[in-house]
């Protein structure tokens, strides 16, 4: 894929099944409930069904996928933790112990890893763009393909140490504002690195003020490996039919360039679990979306939206399997 | 069971097992994530540990319990569905049609519906106490006893045409304020039948003034029978070492006289669901609790208890399965 395939495809995306999502809330009005009172249920099967191009939406296929990077802007003391502990985890997360193995067990789905030149962390975004064109294509090619055709439900989350500071500096290059407005502890950095890690932002956005106004050139020189091919897997599941559920704050600001591209680039996906990560919240009100959940998670992951597949599971077992009023022999309003 | 017996059980609770949850908090320390970022699932498994008296909770027998009652109070235009659906959607949950038998069969429990007395409404609070104490005490009992030893978690729900009157009513009871404060538009009453139910929820407040102070005769007096027998199951859950995930506004505020009779009376009941009915939040900030999920459902059945025991499995399956930081070789903070 070359970069003005890339464009184009983000410019030219296709649009959801209405008569699908149509033909779902004409069969919710029929079901042995008050109208409406299944409340984002409802509104959760009626995605699926748009999104699937399928008028009854099927989950037999939920796929998680964990893609993970790392990088340049660690020298600049904004984590806790070392920049090794990426690899590591992803060590852990191939023997089954972290939290994302739980979890994606848990809600009947799949779990997929995708590592991305470990050993090769991006250029520290303060002092040049954290990837080159070719190596930002590389990623989003990475993403792409990893969304394999037939998966009826992709949880899409991420892997990185520093990347949080990634995904403030890439949604303040975005949406407006620096370090003070979107930068959060991550992982818990205490207060220095707090400040550390708003200074990084705010050279960066400095650094790279030419680039305001061009999405995908501000994923290149403020994002990372793992956010790219996130961008890269949203748009592949768009184009295949697969509805998204986004993690936390680095998913979705991974997936905002979309957003920023064109309008209603992020329908198919939806903002699964609010992250206790303070840009998180700012960041969902600037897409116009209400996160499913709210547990105070800040783990990444993919955990936050592995939470969320039994949530739409149970959307679409409602819708599947109640009985009509006529059916059950249940009396409509007076 | 007398009334005394019941205000004894109510005044002396059994205490959680501290030293579970510390083990707990202390497990959780090690594992492979930031301290703290799994938000919820950590508090979550800690308020298992404390109410199953086990440093490793379980979560094997998981149950779904359904009381259903019918309201005098219905007479009062109060709800633009007919008393006879009650026991209509009884049979619906026992055919399998409802939203709370996919929902419960989804998050691996067992449901059970018990119908109390439905060809029996309640006394119309307006006129009379909906109750008088031996009604209250056998619908009170039929909760208590319903609740198996051995289960590990429970959720509880309710069906009753009506019961958003008798739940408003009694949380004002308990809590100040009237028919204004507390009334919403249950299953989806019309602006005027909406006037109705604040005027009849006013009537049954003033005409029971004098049991201000006395929450289990405010429960017989404004209540209704599947309100008694859920403060009963939470209760005999209460006794029994079993958490209880409390479903939406009438579930909860059927378990509220608990909380008002004894500090820290509802600590072993987590609110599963913020309802969209209006009178839900200002009834989960007066318990001090804040919802675990809030997705709009305004149904009862228990169907938002249901859709939080997922989240409840996720967290355990987290603390029981991921590594420790050891185990992994993951490098913990610099």
């Amino acid at each position: 894929m070359t970069p003005d395939d890339l464009r184009d495809l983000c410019r030219r995306l296709s649009a959801g099944d209405a008569a699908a999502a149509t033909a779902v809330m004409a069969r919710q009005a029929q079901l042995t409930k008050p109208p409406g009172s299944l409340g984002r249920l409802e509104e959760l099967v009626a995605w699926l069904a748009t999104w699937q191009r399928r008028a009854m939406p099927r989950l037999e296929q939920v796929e998680v996928l964990v893609f993970a990077g790392n990088h340049g802007v660690v020298a600049r003391g904004v984590s806790p933790y070392p920049a090794a502990v990426t690899a590591q985890m992803v060590g852990n997360f191939d023997a089954g112990g972290a939290a994302i193995n739980q979890l994606a067990r848990q809600a009947g789905a799949t779990l997929r890893v995708v590592p991305l030149a470990l050993d090769r962390p991006t250029a520290d975004m303060t002092e040049a763009p954290a990837m080159d064109e070719a190596e930002f294509m590389s990623a989003v090619t990475a993403g792409f393909e990893a969304v394999r055709p037939g998966t009826d439900l992709l949880a899409l989350g991420e892997m990185g140490i520093g990347n949080t500071t990634a995904a403030a500096a890439l949604s303040a290059g975005l949406f407006g504002g620096g370090g003070a407005e979107w930068a959060g502890r991550g992982t818990g950095i205490d207060d220095a690195g707090l400040q550390r890690k708003r200074a990084a932002i705010d050279a960066a956005l400095t650094r790279h003020a030419g680039l305001r106004g061009d999405p995908l050139a501000l994923a290149a020189a403020l994002g990372g490996r793992e956010l790219a091919a996130i961008l890269g897997a949203v748009l592949a599941a768009r184009m295949r039919g697969v509805p998204v559920l986004l993690d936390g704050f680095v998913a979705t600001a991974a997936a905002a360039p979309l957003a920023a591209l064109a309008p209603g680039g992020l329908d198919h996906a939806v903002i699964s679990h609010l992250s206790a990560e303070s840009g998180h919240q700012r960041l969902a009100e600037a897409l116009g979306q209400v996160p499913l959940l709210s547990l105070g998670l800040r783990l990444g992951e993919a955990s936050g939206a592995a939470l969320a597949i039994p949530i739409v599971r149970g959307a679409l077992a409602c819708h599947a399997g109640m009985a009509t009023f006529t059916q059950a022999g249940v009396d409509d309003r007076c």
